[in-house]
């Protein structure tokens, strides 16, 4: 049995318990947290709920500690922290960030004999891997990748700090016609508004000025400012009754040409629907976490990521049943 | 440079010769041939046709030798025949024999220390991946390979060899109600016939007794009696102008459950749409060849397929720049 150990233990942390619960070769061996342990109850029985502070202590009970952390703060500090101390894995999301956090944690692991893999989830993950993939095959060929229609929390979070606005709920929704347009192998030049909509729901404080909230909402640079944005406004009841859920998915299409002169031409698409975002991520992370200890026992040391892990490792079936099963 | 050689100068052989010309970072060095190699002229300027009796003399000038054979009667002694001199690559898609040709393969490449890769392709290949990686991810769920609309060669045979017909193609086409409820996550029992249809176009002879010839197609055991088959009688005109070409292309879904309570949905799509089936498989083929370079570096030897080797090893990037720039 693989010995799983969690940080952090919100959405994403309860995921990984879940996803646990569903593998057969694997157990929750401790869920670690940085509050106070007593307050936390995991939903696994016999599982202890133990202070980060003392995680130490626990470095030979555990496989692989899974950081469940956010990416902004949490991540760039815990997972080289504790690269020293466990083989950890972790859902760092910040793409331009990448390659710094994979030198800190790749150091940091080497230092001390253990094995780290960060970015594990589906983007970067699952469609960071496809890109890979369809980019080596089709190289004559350009990828798009678009997101939703899906909530997206950092989104959300900015809504949320307008003034006047009580809750709100932010969905990223591609262009039909821009993916259409790739899937026909158009290869079009597409601006950042040509891709995706933004579509906000916002339960606004009674009395608040509806009109500036919205202006507030449409302009807001970065977040909103380059995007055609939909706003409306929902009473609390319809709110928890229609946005509640962290339903996100997405599409990596390349579309690309072959033959003597470009005649023929091939399109390749990847595509998710998810009706959880965190439960998701969290089985492409136990997934990884199995690969993780097999590349560990042929002697890897250091930070890997997706890209550098065989297939095969994932699955709980042995090399010989996959390919009589599954090639 | 990697020097790649061909063994075989059909649809697929002539394929990874154009492949080989788009990729920056390869050489065609000589094709091989079993027919009088004079009559064998090759699109490339300045690569030798030779003998393939007279391969052996061309083992130290070879990085990958490219067995572009049949998997019927051709590859199962070539790929252990090649293997003994060159590190080799074939893409055998008998499924059901696929572990016994490893095996074969297997033996001859680790007694002589080389490298074989088997199976290389978009089925066996890319689907098979995406088989691996959807099912090790959503443990508890399903999945279903669709393929079409594209032409199979073995069942165009094989309405070939009826008498009174001139020429023949026929399409395997996804039933589209299939598809949406497995796409719906209904995870539905599928038949043959409810999967699949099959659609053929006929030359006859003239004179030809057509009701005997769409007879015999709908009832032929194995190939169509498991399937609505539709059977359009067509000119040679019209055959030549819209029945030519070697689509084919297909759908690898798995739909899938999680949650404490199963209560949330999640699907897998994965979808190829080919203009060129031989085409767009020596583009696998020649990636796979560079992940082969790569691995036989590390020591490798014996036989390896799709499901063994790393994503990043297919891309002509460096590591680092595949974290920074699709990660």
């Amino acid at each position: 049995m693989i010995r799983i150990g969690i940080l952090g233990y919100g959405n994403l942390g309860r995921g990984v318990e879940c996803a646990v619960k569903n593998a057969s070769d694997m157990e929750l061996a401790a869920v670690f947290t940085r509050r106070d342990p007593a307050a936390v109850k995991s939903r696994t029985a016999g599982v202890p709920v133990v202070s980060a502070d003392d995680a130490e202590k626990w470095k030979d009970r555990i496989d692989v500690l899974i950081l469940c952390g956010g990416s902004a703060t949490d991540l760039p500090v815990l997972t080289p922290k504790f690269a020293k101390l466990f083989d950890v894995i972790d859902s760092f999301d910040t793409h331009a960030r990448i390659p710094d956090h994979f030198a800190a944690v790749d150091a940091a692991a080497k230092a001390t004999g253990h094995l780290a893999m960060i970015s594990v989830g589906w983007d970067p993950g699952l469609f960071s891997l496809n890109r890979v993939y369809a980019q080596s095959i089709l190289e004559n060929g350009r990828d798009y990748t678009f997101w939703g229609k899906g909530v997206s929390q950092g989104h959300s979070d900015a809504v949320r700090r307008i003034e006047g606005v009580k809750n709100a709920k932010q969905y990223t929704c591609p262009v039909e016609s821009a993916l259409e347009a790739v899937r026909n192998g158009e290869n079009p030049e597409l601006t950042t508004r040509q891709k995706h909509t933004r579509e906000v729901f916002v339960v606004a404080e009674p009395g608040a000025d509806l009109a500036r909230i919205e202006r507030e909402i449409k302009t807001m640079p970065n977040y909103f400012a380059d995007y055609d944005t939909f706003v409306h406004f929902v009473d609390e009841e319809e709110f928890a009754k229609n946005h509640s859920g962290l339903a996100h998915g997405g599409f990596v299409i390349r579309a690309g040409k072959t033959g003597w002169e470009n005649e023929n031409s091939h399109v390749i698409e990847y595509s998710l629907k998810l009706d959880s975002n965190p439960e998701f991520t969290t089985c492409v992370l136990i997934a990884y976490a199995r690969a993780l200890t097999r590349m560990k026992k042929e002697g890897r040391t250091g930070c890997a990521t997706v890209l550098d892990v065989p297939p095969a490792y994932l699955s709980a079936m042995s090399g010989e049943e996959l390919r009589a099963h599954c090639l």
